[in-house]
């Protein structure tokens, strides 16, 4: 072996600053707008649901912020993670490309959102707030939220999507185990939730319920504020150490990356990845092909239009510019919970306008095709999400398999599949499907997109 | 922070030979006998099942034994693996004593069982082996060894247990992932699978019948052997690279252990970690104590018998000396399936009588509110077997809270518990129990301990 397969960062080469890409851009990404006004938010309007430090994170011009010393040694449980060079996959394909993965699943939650949930607990803590609640689906986000408020003696509440809640309960039985309550959503401790459950006492709930309902609590308590897993600036930020770490590593083996891929629902981990590379790229330092790849059935780079929309489902949030494919649009139910957003991250969406990256959509059958060779080959067993990277990556192995490239290919492995084997194990019984487009559905929600004035 | 909380060993510092604690003893362990005969088994009688260079580190005089290149290569996806110090955990208990445990759930399989799996894969495939089978109960061992053969090209068929694999499919999906093939067992794929669903239709299964069913397919086939995860010589061998990298990672930080808490089942994780520490005892080198925690529902070392005893249920393997409970004793149904065993690995069980190990048992309702302590300082849900280890080293770091000394404990977590969460669920509920020692039932199976000459 003439190079690790394992390329380790030493403990000291930790990031100790989050990396933010705004002033570093052509063009700074639009404002975001209040519902009522149509002008833009300020501090004021967010404070009932975040700490001032996130809201001032949330709108910095600084280039870097420093990461707190508290934040550093939770980080040190397991950072720096690991990067991987996927050999024995690359001769599994016969490619010449040399592709490497950044792991993030070997955090205690398994996937890349503690790095931000770590972050959040932390400055909610040191602003005296006593609870955070959110919501979650399958359960990664609201995992990493609980572990890390226990870390820091914060209470945590997290409604989850009723039918996540009835197929997965080791996600919820992890919440509990680390110290949270957890509520099936619609549940009857909010008024959104009572009201849902009067219509209809077998809902199974959504994530824009489930926001509904974490919101509702959070906003009529002074001590408790909500917590965003993805789609937000500062929680994109947050996830820079992954890209940070990542340039480090591949430095460390003398490689320069060709393309980047990363796998897109609300954008953190992608942005995480990605961002430190686009700084290299527009510094003229490198010149990688960045791009986005998102579930063939909620496309919405590829298919949605650039619009002010609502992030949340029931229309409760302020106005953000992103690719949307309309706020009520519901995906099909595809094993990529964490992929069915109907929007994109305002900056990542503003990025794709400026030309700077790149999107492609693919179906589910061919990622978890492809996830079933990296499994056999590579040994990890990728969630469904981060397998839609993994087919991409393999898709451009394969081309330079026939052109005869070199390329160097990095992606992210954003968390493992311990608890999405039941989607394997359907996937094995030949009984996994593809959707069909929706076009139709998404026609409709794309006229319930709000006019604004451009 | 003076000292780090997670201490990694650098990469070209992984261990490159299996330590052999056999010749470091002041006598040697007894032989293994035929039970036809009762005269020592030769190569010639494992050969059927073993391949020869198994069986050759089985009667090893070595002191060291190379770790083969491709076994390296195959270890270094994860290895060596992190030690931790347990800040998090001390800070909770407000002890003076400092805890260490090193991690093995960063392998792919999530245990240390792929240590010896990758390389009793490696082994038989380099004889031209094809295929290997072996018996699992709750999966650890089946994903390890389905693992390890995904990465040598190795067939693998597992029978598991027919009530773990009604409870806990995904450790099923998760061998099937890697390729392997999962029978229930019993089955009726085999004579013995099939003798006993004449018997009983409904069947659960027991780990005694899996084995006979994975023999009699290995026996079989010239060109199928079977995999044994634990007890053995050579499986306790190839473990020993746990205790390896924590001996270096120890010195690293400056830290002679006092006290080393190990889970016993077969004893294979125990071994890995004790025996080179071991070495340093025999040595003079350091003085620490040696402690073994088994369930308090299967205590084979605090109240067993060291007497030669099958191995398996139905005695069918040689005769081998250790402490037992009675080869036909059926533990109850603890949450640590990996302890569920009714002997104890003879090297372990020979130290055990030359005074170099204590021992203690622990039930499974103090291990669980250890566990759940653990997870919520330190981030890591542990499987339930390490849960007696940590039980174990909390009991200590309580007592130096009492008496003010500052022991340094070493335990290693050998795996996570992202497959057992339905047992915390119990535990979180107030469901979980602890049972009586069975005395009668031990005492009646202890009766069917063949009778051998001394």
């Amino acid at each position: 072996m003439n190079e690790p397969t394992r390329i380790t960062l030493p403990d000291q080469d930790l990031p100790t600053a989050w990396y933010n890409v705004v002033p570093d851009l052509p063009q700074p990404p639009p404002p975001v707008l209040h519902p009522g006004t149509l002008e833009p938010v300020g501090p004021d309007d967010l404070a009932p649901l975040f700490p001032m430090g996130l809201i001032a994170q949330e709108v910095t011009s600084e280039r870097w912020v420093d990461i707190p010393g508290p934040v550093l040694d939770v980080y040190r449980m397991w950072r720096p993670t690991p990067l991987f060079r996927a050999r024995r996959l690359e001769k599994a394909l016969g490619t010449p490309a040399r592709i490497y993965y950044k792991y993030e699943g070997v955090s205690p939650a398994g996937s890349h959102k503690p790095n931000t949930a770590v972050a959040q607990a932390f400055y909610n803590a040191s602003e005296g707030v006593a609870k955070l609640t959110t919501e979650t689906g399958a359960g990664q986000w609201g995992s990493a939220l609980a572990f890390a408020c226990a870390q820091f003696g914060l209470d945590c509440e997290v409604w989850q999507v009723r039918a996540s809640w009835d197929q997965k309960p080791y996600r919820r039985t992890m919440m509990q185990v680390w110290g949270a309550t957890v509520h099936p959503s619609p549940s009857d401790v909010t008024e959104t939730g009572r009201r849902i459950l009067a219509e209809d006492p077998n809902s199974p709930g959504s994530l824009g319920i489930a926001i509904s309902e974490a919101v509702e609590v959070a906003a009529s308590d002074p001590n408790t504020k909500y917590a965003l897993g993805s789609v937000l600036n500062h929680v994109l930020m947050h996830q820079t150490v992954i890209g940070q770490e990542a340039l480090a590593q591949l430095a460390q083996v003398g490689e320069t990356p060709d393309l980047l891929v990363g796998c897109t629902g609300g954008g953190s981990n992608f942005a995480g990845l990605s961002f430190p590379f686009l700084r290299e790229k527009l510094a003229g330092r490198m010149d990688p092909v960045i791009r986005c790849v998102e579930p063939a059935a909620c496309p919405s780079l590829t298919k949605g239009v650039y619009r002010y929309d609502f992030g949340d489902t029931a229309g409760m949030t302020p106005l953000v510019k992103m690719h949307t494919l309309g706020h009520d649009f519901v995906p099909d139910p595809i094993h990529a919970g964490g992929l069915r957003y109907h929007g994109m991250a305002p900056l990542v969406s503003h990025l794709y306008e400026l030309g700077l990256l790149e999107a492609e959509a693919i179906g589910q059958v061919e990622c978890f095709e492809a996830a079933v060779l990296f499994a056999r080959t590579e040994g990890i067993i990728p969630a469904p999400e981060p397998t839609h990277a993994l087919a991409a990556a393999i898709r451009e192995a394969r081309r330079c398999r026939e052109s005869g490239e070199e390329k160097v290919i990095l992606t992210a492995l954003c968390g493992h599949g311990h608890f999405d084997l039941r989607a394997y194990e359907q996937y094995l019984a030949g009984e996994l499907v593809d959707y069909d487009y929706p076009e139709e559905k998404v026609r409709q929600a794309m006229e319930r997109i709000p006019a604004v004035p451009a």
